[in-house]
C-alpha cells in the first residue's frame, strides 16, 4: 500500500487525497500534537506535524509572538510546510519556507529512518539544508513530522483600507508607494479583489460587510494593510495623503477582521455560483496586471459562458485566476486549462505560485519543468524514497523510463 | 583535477582555497560579472556569481533599493549564496537563503548540465526547492553561476547608539525591548561587543572613533541599529527612555557608518594583536550569554596564557569566540577546539553559525552530526558530482566505506 501523508487535507491540488484505485491510503498526521514547545526570548517554535494554525496562534498570543503565514483555512503546521504555503502577507513576511529552521522527518526507507534536522538556531550553516527539500515537497520525500519554526513579533495595531486605484496603471506605483511611505508601519498586505471576486466573498457574509455599500462595487479594489504599533492609522491617513496625484478614487476605512473577512469569503462565494477551475499563478510584480488583462480578455473571447473571477495578493505578484463555469457545462475545461497556462508561462509565471504539485497539476510539470530539473528531481524522489511508498501516484515526480 | 569554486576568496573555513597535494585546481567566478538584472518594479536581481556585493549595492541604490545582507567583507554574491552568509541585520532580515529566489548552476556530471533553477517569482510553488540545496553547499553540489534574490526598500534613516548595559542578567530584555519597542522603525542590528572586542577595533582607528572617549571601555557594549524612514532618531531616544528600570548604564550617540567601521575592524584589530582561533557559533538567544560566561571561564582556567575576545551578533544567537594566542604557542589548540565546541555543544549551539564546513572544522561535523544526515548527505553528493570532481578534499561530506 502505498501512503499519501495528510494534515487537514485542505490542499487544493489533490496531492493528500488517494486516487481511487484501492491502493493507496492515507497517512494521517492529525494526532501528532502533543509537545509543542515555544521558546520565547527566541522567538522560537517547535511544533508537532498536527498542530493547526489556530491552536499555534492561540499558544503564541500570550508571548506577543505570532506565526505570520495568513490563510483563509486552518491547515497543520506539517502540511504548511509540506505544501511551502504562502497566503496574504508573504510581501511582508515571506513563506512558510522562509520560516522554517528545522524538521524532522521520517523517511519512508527500509528501517523508516527518523532525520534529526530539527534546530532553533536562527544561524546554522554546520550542515546542508536538508530541511529546505522537504518544505514544498508536497509529501513525496519523507513524512514531517515536526517543524521548527521562527516567528515574530505580533503587530499591535493593524489596520486595512481598502484602496480603488483610480485605473489599473497606477496599481504597482500605489504598491511601490506604499512599500516606501509606509514610515511607521509595514505594509503587510496588498491584495486585489476584482468585482466580481468582491461580489462573491460578499455574498456569504450579511449587508453591513460591503466597505462600497450605497453605491456599484469598484471593478479593482485593493485591500491595504499596514501593521505596527501606536500610530499605525495615523501612518495610513499619512501615506493615503502622500499617495500619487489622482491615483486613488476612493478609500474606504474598514476595521481589520471585516475587512478580511470579506477576503477570505472569496472562494466559498464562488463556489455557491458554480463549479470552479481555479488557477494559483504569480508572476513578475511588473507583469501580474497585463497577465490579468490578457486573461480577462482570454475568457471573454474563447469561453464567453464562464465567468473568470480574479483575487489574489498582488504585492507578490500572484494572482488566483479563478473561472466560475456555466451551468450546461459548456465549457472544455482542458481546452481552458491549456490556454490559461499558455497565458502564464508567456508572461514568465509559475503555474502553481502556492498550492503545489499534485495529481491536479501534474501534467502542466511535466510539460514545463526543464528536463534536467525533472531528471534531478527524480533520482532525488528516488533516493529519498526507493520502494516507492510515499506520495500520490499521479505525482509526476517518479518518472519509469525515459522521459517523452 | 578536483576543482574548488572560488568567489572573492573571503571565505573562513578554507573551503575554497586548494590543498596543498598539487591535484587541486581553483574554478574562479570572478570574471562571472556580466548581465546583472534588477527588476525595479518586482524588488528583485539576477545577478551573475562573480558580481561583488558591493557593486550590487551600487547598482540597487539608484532604485531605493538594498540587498540587505550587512558584512564586513565584500564576497561575490555566488560565494555569498554557497556559503549561506549571514552578518549583522540577519535579525531583521534573515540570512542569504531567505533571499534567494532561484540559482543557475553547472553540475560536475559528465555532461556538465545547466540546471535552470532561476526565476525572480516570490511565490513559486511549482517545483521542489532544488535550488536551495546549492545554498549553503560549500560548492560541493554544483558550480552557482547566476542568483535570483529578491532585495529590499533601503531605509532613509539608519540610527545607531552604543548602549552599555548594566549588567549581562539585562541584555536580552533589552534585545525584547528593542525588538517590541520600535515603535515607528525596525530593529536592524543588535550586537554585542565585550571590552576586549572594542578594544579591537579601536586599535585600528583613529581616537576620534571610541564611542567611550574620556572614560574605561565597557565590559559589555551593545551596537543597536533601528533603521526606518523619518523620526527614527526619536523613535530611538523613545525607545531608550521606555527601557526597562535600571537596564542602562551608559548609551551614546554615533553616526552609523562611525559605529560600523568599530564593529567591522574588530577582526583585523584582533588579527594585529597575534594568531587568532576563531569559533564562529551559534545557541538560543536565552543559553547565548550563559555560553559567553561559560568560554571566558573556561579560556581562563584552562587556557590562561590566551586571550578571549567575543564580540558577534547576539540578535540571532550568533557569537563568534575569537582566542588570540600567546606569541610563545603555549596553548594546544586541539584541546582548545575541543573544549570550546563542547562547551557549544552543551548549550545546545552550532559550531558554525555562518562560516560553513570547510576543511578547518570538518572534524567537527563528522563528530556531531547524526549518522542518519551524515549517511544522506554522502548520498546527495554522490548523486550530484558522481565523479568527485568538486569541492575542497577534505570537505567531510563524501565518505568512503562505513563510517566510524
Amino acid at each position: 500500500v502505498r501512503l499519501v501523508p495528510q494534515g487537514a487535507n485542505s490542499g487544493l491540488v489533490g496531492a493528500s487525497v488517494p486516487d481511487g484505485t484501492g491502493t493507496v491510503g492515507v497517512l494521517s498526521t492529525e494526532r501528532l500534537t502533543s509537545g509543542l514547545a515555544i521558546d520565547a526570548a527566541g522567538h522560537t517554535a517547535v511544533v508537532p506535524a498536527g498542530v493547526r494554525l489556530s491552536a499555534l496562534e492561540d499558544a503564541l498570543a500570550p508571548h506577543g509572538l505570532t506565526f505570520p503565514i495568513d490563510l483563509g483555512a486552518d491547515p497543520t503546521i506539517g502540511g504548511m510546510a509540506a505544501t511551502n504555503t504562502g497566503g496574504s502577507r508573504v510581501l511582508a513576511y515571506g513563506d512558510v519556507r522562509r520560516h522554517v529552521l528545522g524538521v524532522e522527518v521520517v523517511l519512508p526507507d527500509a528501517n523508516a529512518t527518523v532525520l534529526d534536522l530539527l534546530t532553533t538556531l536562527r544561524k546554522d550553516n554546520s550542515r546542508m539544508a536538508l530541511h529546505q527539500l522537504f518544505v514544498g515537497s508536497g509529501g513525496s520525500l519523507g513524512v514531517i513530522t515536526k517543524v521548527a519554526l521562527d516567528v515574530v513579533v505580533r503587530p499591535t495595531e493593524q489596520v486595512t483600507w481598502w484602496v480603488v486605484p483610480s485605473s489599473d496603471a497606477v496599481v504597482l506605483a500605489l504598491l511601490d508607494h506604499f512599500e516606501r511611505q509606509a514610515g511607521s508601519a509595514r505594509l503587510t498586505a496588498f491584495e486585489l479583489l476584482s468585482g466580481a471576486a468582491l461580489a462573491a466573498g460578499l455574498s456569504r457574509l450579511d449587508a453591513t460587510a460591503n466597505p462600497f455599500a450605497g453605491g456599484p462595487l469598484p471593478a479593482t479594489a485593493l485591500l491595504v494593510e499596514l501593521s505596527g504599533g501606536d500610530g499605525t492609522g495615523d501612518a495610513f491617513v499619512a501615506a493615503l495623503e502622500a499617495a500619487p496625484d489622482g491615483s486613488i478614487a476612493d478609500a474606504r476605512s474598514v476595521p481589520a477582521a471585516r475587512s478580511w473577512a470579506v477576503r477570505h469569503a472569496v472562494t466559498e462565494g464562488l463556489r455557491a455560483r458554480g463549479e470552479v477551475v481555479g488557477f494559483d499563478v504569480s508572476a513578475p510584480r511588473s507583469a501580474v496586471l497585463a497577465l490579468r488583462d490578457d486573461a480577462r480578455q482570454l475568457v471573454a473571447e474563447r469561453f464567453p459562458s464562464a465567468e473568470l473571477c480574479e483575487f489574489g495578493h498582488l504585492g507578490d505578484g500572484s494572482l488566483h485566476l479563478n473561472v466560475v463555469l456555466d451551468a450546461a457545462g459548456s465549457v472544455d475545461v482542458a481546452r481552458l486549462r491549456a490556454a490559461m497556462y499558455a497565458l502564464v508561462a508567456q508572461h514568465g509565471g509559475s503555474f502553481s505560485a502556492e498550492h503545489g504539485v499534485g495529481p491536479f497539476n501534474a501534467a502542466q510539470w511535466r510539460a514545463t519543468t526543464p528536463p534536467a530539473v525533472q531528471d534531478l528531481t527524480d533520482q532525488l524522489v528516488r533516493l529519498f524514497d526507493p520502494r516507492g511508498l510515499l506520495g500520490h501516484p499521479a505525482l509526476p515526480y517518479r518518472h519509469e523510463g525515459p522521459r517523452p
